[in-house]
This record gives structure tokens, sequence and C-alpha cells, in this order.
């Protein structure tokens, strides 16, 4: 933590900062520079919160030196976290595909649905059973009647299952029958469900949150993280930006930059990203392309009567396409898919 | 509803677009223009998924017509909503100061802020009792001790207690002390916690998303609204840009645009908008000009020692100060405070 | 300026960093802190290009500490920049009125529309001869003649003309006719055009880059200044965020923040920031009461036919209405309007 | 283009809107809906200054139905414009590669890098001899002296000369040594500059504003093309948001958006868009997966010694491997490169 005091701070200014950040347990160094004083402060500034300096009389500024996520951490754990998905795994060479509807609408579509992306390489299904909609009149979801059909279509196909979890009770309920606990973009700072999957025995796929710095997702994931549960599967699906051509802006320069940052996996999710079905397989081709280790897609037979998120909805045909073209790419860069 | 055709739409397209509005209890109007055939939907679009005619063959897009919030419009009720709190209210003449710390902290700091934000003008008293942090390493909150000591400070000053509320779970008992529930804007998404809330006997106080826009914003108080409580108020904190000079943007022209679109109150937290103590007062000030219903702020005896958000937070004597600018302002807008 | 190295740099690579920061006539000052070593570097970073040091192995980031602008700073000069406009000025205690239609449509209606602002307390008239269209088939503007007419509504009337400058072969002919030479968002890193504008002998408007940080806005008055025309007006007019309700997003944090930061007169322009006459009443209350140092505000006694952001305008009878509750405004924060 | 009317808006109001559209050659259509009176305009709204209509009494908002370019629209025009550049081509099979500084610092070092990509495939020499930056006390470029460098490297190697115009007054100069005049971020929106570069006989490269919408960049593609310069090369490089761990955000889904709605070639600069070198060949070959005809790349020999953007810039050695990953990609989705 590098404190900046004020270019007319007195000597009593910068003496009374030196004494806080000892009293954080901190060592300052003071060094004058030509125009400003600034006190360099060695120590773990992590635990502190040392934002509260920035009001101490003389100081200009606070500036943070180290990420304040520590077991999320390339440097904590150097090597990459592969994490089991059905007949498959996350972050391990071959791309992960999770492909299914937005919503569980009913049992026999959603088995149409799942045997169709198996046959074209999916390993993980997706489904909401539990919607937050952001449209207090919109489908809700068929809650525990959608997991069981969802648990279903596992029996038959080995698919593994991801969904939705929207609260913190339905935690227990939703882990009995999925695979992986999927952390919706809308909850990906509501702190009581984090700590509720960080303490569930099944992985958790955590999307970004839409106005998230990588920083603040990845201290999201270390919510996770530290209430005791490693598996966590970042998602990239957008963020929100002033352009309205696409949903979200998909930011494909975060699956690398995440890389550096931390060792856990990274997909993307080009169906939310983009709202729009034309965009998903260039999308999803440029997420393999920048080395993200999976992808989530929504796929149903019929997108113009999708309960919900039609618009950005594939149809399996259409699937099978990218999966197809994904797989060349996923090739191309050293990987299989 | 507008569904736009692509500029070489056949008949047929047409015809299967007017079917489907049918389908969906609407009545199609089609008129040819001179570049795109356009089919104009009359009924109450906002009951249908009607987003997914977008991928209807020949569909170039969907354009709605109707905002989807009713019961939060000002169609639906023109005259202003009051809410009582304390020995005031919102919405009326009187612009509310709601203030207090951050995170209750303890007892003895608690009730001697309490004393003075009351002696200076407030008729609310915030404190966050559970503390939804970004770091999972930062000081979380008191819990039921906290809201004890809210509660005390309740019966030592007549302030109204407003006080965050993170998980379903736990609205009972904090309804049980507080008298304002606040949704905070990480969670203003959080649609298992607005229904919670919306089923509770107090007022809901609804902090903006950081990147929720204003429909956005009103239709998770709809979502409040629909579960059957009527007591919503809208709280606009700053939300997220490119701009780092403050923590969020302070939008202003959000208060008379959301006064335009709806009766709900509106209020401003300048302390969380802005992070930076030097600005809170002259953004209450300008809170209040274009005709904010109240003010949150964050009040601390000693900010640089505060547990949460010090950097953001004013001591009583500056509280003081800007009560008495901020009722000047309120006078020349033809308001008291 | 700090220099971060990587957890794992090497003591060649910290030399390395040295001897880089030595030619660049700094003096490094080496931390070593319980996670990282920290380069500290003392001297006036800001005439180096101290970003490539990035790049250098074993660095982690580079973290400037001063501001990049100098001139433009508060430290530079503590005292406010007082600008003469007209029967007026800007950046003194009294708020300045600059109105006018944004672009001059026609004799007769320019002389009705500059002495109905007169009437009503301008000091200064706007109205664009050269209009920079984001549409190419859209009205361009009047040109020379828009600028003579302007000249004969300041002989008519005493308003100080304000109008922008498209292009630096533009800057003569437009400085013969105009009092204040305004930039416009567009052009706010037009750098060419800065330099033209900052060899003239007229005061310049700059508006602020609708994606522009407030440090960015800073850097090119610091351009016009640098070049020697040390009559610079800054002007907050709206940023781009994801919000559609209001055409940009109007920061009135930055009226204050700027004001910590430099010594230049802060405007706002309420307009523009809004794209709705509806909401720029309240919003021009509100940068008085920030602390505005004038308003600029668009003016059509027939808003339904102006040629240019009809949208936005308001009317004679309405401005006269805004400048009495924004007088009101001004006098409760001590000044005048 | 349709005209939404207020719940409450009589007869007399939509008679007046409908009188108002005809005054513009537009011919009216009025649907009675169950809440709202909405006017569909039929004819070439693109020529009329519609908006205004939004402050006629009554009107609640006016809601566009075509995109406001026309000659840069693939309605116009569905076959792709394919541009020549240097021995190759941008918009056919084959993806373009243009590379070299940012900035021409020197006569040496440009021809070294200038055979290095020519070596490793480029097509194209970028090197800005005039620099726009945001720093007024950073380097500006070498000017006509550079232009000559590059005219130089062109003759040495057959590359074509890719350089950014920041003047009007500049374009027959430029013109005269370059193959491609740039136009950059900050200028997109630079309509003096836009004519300037429309009337000369070479292709130009237009930057996305940093802020501007994909229409707002193909309004500035048509300024030009209706100008009467067809050649048109337009260049995603990032959009301004509230990320700040890359420079910019690279928003790859443009591409392919881009495509749906233009006939022009779509490069991508993934040396702006992320500002980190180690970023640059991962979205390089998202940028080529999702379908870019092009790229366009900083390479500096010594990037910690670079005038400009060192910490972007990748060396000759890296741009041979980001060319061979890249040329994998490219034939996996199809092309060469």
């Amino acid at each position: 933590m590098i404190v900046v005091m004020q270019p007319k701070a007195t000597p009593e200014q910068v003496r009374h900062v030196m004494d806080r950040v000892e009293e954080m347990g901190l060592a300052p160094h003071v060094i004058q520079g030509t125009e400003r004083t600034v006190v360099a402060c060695v120590g773990d500034e992590r635990l502190k919160s040392a934002e509260r300096l920035a009001v101490a009389p003389g100081v200009e500024k606070v500036i943070p030196v180290l990420a304040r996520y520590k077991i999320a951490s390339r440097e904590a754990r150097p090597e990459p976290t592969v994490i089991p998905l059905g007949t498959g795994s996350v972050g391990a060479d071959r791309v992960a595909l999770i492909a299914g509807p937005c919503a569980v609408e009913d049992r026999a579509s959603l088995l149409e649905i799942a045997a169709a992306v198996r046959e074209a390489g999916a390993v993980g299904l997706r489904g909401g059973a539990f919607k937050p909609r952001t449209d207090p009149y919109a489908f809700q979801g068929l809650a525990e009647q959608g997991l069981e059909f969802l648990a279903e279509a596992r029996e038959a196909t080995g698919l593994a299952i991801v969904t939705e979890v929207v609260a913190p009770e339905h935690v227990p309920l939703v882990a009995r029958y999925a695979d992986v606990l999927q952390v919706g973009t809308r909850n990906m700072q509501n702190f009581a469900l984090l700590a509720a999957v960080g303490g569930a025995a099944k992985p958790v796929l955590l999307k970004r949150g839409m106005s998230a710095t990588l920083e603040e997702f990845l201290l999201a994931a270390e919510y996770v993280l530290a209430c005791g549960n490693k598996q966590v599967i970042l998602c990239e699906r957008g963020i929100r930006t002033f352009e309205r051509a696409t949903r979200f802006t998909f930011s494909v320069a975060a699956i690398p930059a995440l890389k550096h940052m931390t060792h856990l996996p990274v997909i993307a999710d080009p169906s939310h990203a983009t709202g729009r079905a034309d965009l998903v397989e260039p999308v999803s081709r440029a997420a393999v392309a920048a080395g993200a280790d999976g992808l989530l897609l929504e796929v149903h037979p019929d997108p113009e009567n999708a309960l919900v998120d039609g618009a950005q909805s594939i149809t399996p045909e259409a699937f099978g396409r990218l999966v197809a073209s994904c797989r060349k790419v996923a090739e191309a860069v050293g990987r299989s898919l």
C-alpha cells in the first residue's frame, strides 16, 4: 500500500499516517519526492481496512499494491484447477461443452435436447429450474419438478447437470439433484448465497456480474473458496456497456487476463453475452481461440416458442455446426473439444 | 410492440408473424413501408414473452412500446406515494434525512451518532448489522446484536431504523427490529430477496443496482409491489461507469426522470455514490435541488477508524453543516428539510 | 511513480529497473515487501514515458503517483481563474448563463432568441454556425453567414458570442466573430484543434469528451494552456453510460471534483447531458447547487421546428422560469445569478 | 418511425402529429392500442430530423425503425467490399496483417521492423508520423520526416503504408506518402477530418470511437462514403468500459455484428484494445476466429525503449509466433493468413 500525501502535508501529518500504519501491523517507509511525500507500507495489507487512511489529515490518496484475493490467485497455486464434469472435466486440455435450454420447460423437450447435445459432444446439461427474471410477470421456472426432470436427463444421457440456485435456503435441495451449482450474474455479490454454495459439496459455476471488474469477480470466487469449496468455475458472460447492438459486451480478453490471475478454469457464455442467436457461433469460436476452458450455450429445439430467452437460443442443428467449427478452432490452439 | 421485418421478408413470413401475434392474444396491424414492412401489435404486450418473435423467419427486430412495469408507474397512480418514517415521512414536502454509520460497530458509538444526527434534523438512523462486503476478509457486521443496538437507539431518539437485509431467511428477524428494510445495490435483482421483503409488513428501501437502467430499477420495485408490499422507497446511489475519480457516478438526472415514471419516493445516497467525504455535501445539495425526497448519508464520529467505508463518511459536525446548506437549497426549491 | 515487481522477480531484474529509472533522471528507492518488491521513483515522472517500464522483465505493474497535468492544477494556481464574458464573467461569484439555439438557423429567429435570453439574465449567446453532426444527412450549419448573424446579435444585445469551431483552419475565421471558441465533446482529443485554439486570443470553452475521465479532460485543457492560451472554461456535458433514459449521464459530482483539481471555471450543459427538455430545469438547479460557475442551455422559440436537437431545447418562457428557480438555488449556496 | 403518444393524448394532439409527419413527406398510420395510440410513419425517415417530434404536445417518445446509414449497409450492397493493400487485400479470404511501431521513431529501426514483419507475413506497415497524444508533454511524432521513412520502408519491402492523419489540412501531404489514411479513435467524429479523407483518393482505415455504438461507427463511415470515397476499412479497437484490467474492452462480437450490418471490411487492433503485450496474441486469435478481415498490430524490437505505447508492443519474435498461431485459426475457420 502506498499512501500519497498532499503537496502541503506537514511533518506531523506524515508522522500521524506512519503511526496509523504501524497500528495496522505494517511497516511504513517514507520517501520524500520532489513534489509529494509518499509512505510505502510493507506487510499484508489485504487484512486491513486501509482505505480509511484516505481521510487522515494531509492524505491525498491511498493506492493498494496487492490484489485482495489470495486463494484464487495464480501465486497461491501455479498449476490449473481441473474440475470433473460428467464424463469429462473443465480446466484440462479438452474444452468442455455445457448446453441446454435456458429454463426447463417440460420433461419431453428436456430429454430431447439432452440427447441432442450429448450426441453433438456436450458433457454437461444446463437448464434453469429456478429462474431469476427481471420482469415479475415472466415465467419463473418449474422449481423442484424441473430438478427432477434434469436428474432424469442425467440418467438417460450421462450428462452432468448444471443448474442455477437463487437463494441460500435452496442450496441443499438443488445440490441433491445437480452436479454443478450455478450462481447467476445478478447474484455474483449476493454474499449470503456465496457462503451457502461455499459450504456445499458440489462445484460452483460462478457467472461474472454484469458490472464486475475482474478483481471483484475473483473476490467473489475467493468468498466461495474461503468458505471451503475449492471447486469454482468462472464464467465470462458479457458486461454492461453503452453498446446495444448486443445484449451485453462479451469481453474476450477477460479470458486470458483471468488465466494470468487465477488457477481456476474459465468458461464463456456466448448466448447471454450477445443475446443474439446469429452471433453465438462466431463468439464461441472466439472464446475457444482465446483459451476458454468451456462453453455454456443455450440450445432449444424451437427458439420461437421458448418460454425464456428464445432470441438467443440456437437449435440442436445449429449447435451441431457450432461444435464442428469450434472443434477445428480448439485443435488450432492445441486443444480438443 | 412493433415487429420490424427484414427488407426481403416474404408475405408468408409476415403471415407467420401475424399468426404468432394472434396466438399471444394481440391484434396485428401490418404497415407496408417503403423499405420495411412492420407489424404493429395491439394489446397488453407486457404479459407475453414477445422477444422470442425476434427469431421468427424474416424478422429483423422487435421493439417494445410499453414499459414493463405497471403498479410502479405514474399512470397507475398519479399522486405520489408518501411513506411514514419515524416522526416524519418520505415523499412529502419535507426532505427526509436518514443518517448513521455504514456498519453498526458498537453500542456506545451508535448511540452517540444517533443522538447527533437526531439533533441535526435526521428522521431515520441507518446502520448495517449484516454487511455484504466485496472482500471476504473484511468486517461482516454484528448481526442480531447490531439490530438490538439499533432498536435501543430508536428508543433513545425516536429515529426510524433503516437497515439492510441480505438473505430471504433474515427478513423476519430484521423486520422485528427495523422500521425500513434496505435492499442493497448488489441485491437489486436478487429476486428471492425481493419476494421476501415483498411479503414483509415494513417499508422497503431499494437501492438502484450499480448497472441497472431506470426501467430495470422500476421492475425490481414492481417485484416487491407485486408481492403485496406497496411501500417502496427508491434510492439513487450511483452507477458504474468508466470514471474513477469518484467511486460511482451519481446520476442526478435519474431523480427527476424517475419522478416522471413513478409515484414512488426517490432518495439519494451521496456517500456511496461518490466514495469521497469531500464530495458528499455538494452532491447532497444537488440531489435536493433536483427534487430528491430524502438523503441517505454515512456519518461517523471518527471516519479514520470506521470499520467500513471510512473514506466516504462525514463527521457529525460536517453533517450539521450539510443539513444547514441543504435546508437552504430545499427552501429554494419550495420544500423544507 | 511506483514500479511493482512480480513475486518472483530476481535481484537482476530489480537492478535493471533501477538502471532504467536512473536513465530517466529519476531516483529509485527499493522497498522489500513481504510479498512484493516495489521501486519507488522520485522526481518529475510526468516528463517520462514511464509506462514502458511495464514491459521490463520481472515487472508486474507501474503505478503513477502524480496527475499528468500541471498548469491546469490547483497546485499550480490556488486562486480560481475568472474569465470575462460579455457584461459578466465565468468563475466569479455570479453564475454565468449562456443560452441560445443549438444551431443558428436564420437571422430573425436568432435575434429574437438573443433578446429573450438577454432579458432573462443571460450574459452569453450560444449557437452553432458549424455543426458537427453524427448523421451525414443532417443539417450542417450556416458557416460564415451564421457567424455574421451571431455578431449582429451581439451588437443588438451585448451578449458574448460562444460558438463552436470544428477544424483548425477555421479558428482564425471563428475567432474574428466569436468571443469564446467552443470545442465540442467529439473533438476534446482532436489535438490539432486544441493546438489551434491554444494559439488564439479568445477564451476556449472545452466540453468534456463523452468518454473522457476527469484526468483526460484536464489533460486536454492542459494542451490548450500549454499552447499559451490561459483562458479555458471546462464544461461537464454528460458522459456515455449504459443508461438510455437520458441521452448521456450528467455527472454532477464532476463539478466539485474538478474544482478540487483545477483553478479553471467549470460550467454545465444540462441540455446535451439529458437530451430531454423536461429534465433541463431540475438538472440546471442541481448543477448550480453543486457549485457550477455557469450554465450552457439550448433555447429555441419553437423546439418542434428546430433544425437540430429540438428534443432538448426549451422555450424562452421555460428559460425564464429556469432562471428564476436557479437564481434561488444560487442564493442558497451563497452566489448570485 | 413510430411515434408513441402519451396515455392521455387528445385526438387534437394525434392530429397535430399526423400533420407534422405529412409535412415531412411521410405517411402517418394511426393505430389505437389498448393503452397507447401510436402513429406509424411510412417513408424514408432518414432524411428528416424526426427526433423533434418528441417535443410535440402529447408525444411520449419517438422510435426510429431504420438505421440511419445507407451506403454502408449490407442492403445497399450485399457483396463484400474488398480493398487492395500492398501485395494483398482486405476483405477477401486471406486475413490481412498490418504491423509496425506505434510511432515512427527513426529510419533504422523502422526499416528493421518493416523487414521483420514482411518476413513474417504482413502486407501492411503501420507507424505514426503524427501522434495525437492525450498528454501534451509526450512525444508527438516526426511529421513529414516520418512519412519519408515510411515511404522508404515501402520501397524496401513492398508493404503498404498505413498511417494516421490528424488534421484536414494534412490530408494532401499524408496521402502523398501513404497507401491508407488512418483516422484514429479520438477523431472518429471529427467531421471536418472525415470530409477531408472522404475527398482523398486513398483508402481510409477508420477506427471505432472508444465510446461509439456500432450505428455511430457506421454513420462515421457513411460520412466518408457520402463524400465520395468508397474504400473504408473499419477497425474494432476496444471500447471504454468500467474494466481496468485491460486498457479498453475489446468487443469481439462487434466483428460479426458489423459483418451483418455492412459490406465494408472489418479488422481488429488487439494492441490498443488491451494495452497489454501479454494479451495481444490470444485476442488476435479470437478476432480471427470471429471473422476479422485483418489485424493491426504494434511491433517494436525493444518495447521497453519504445517512445510510445511500449506496454502493448510485441517483439518481432512474438509477432512471428502470433502469425503462426493465427494462421492455424484462420485455416480452422476456412480462411488463409
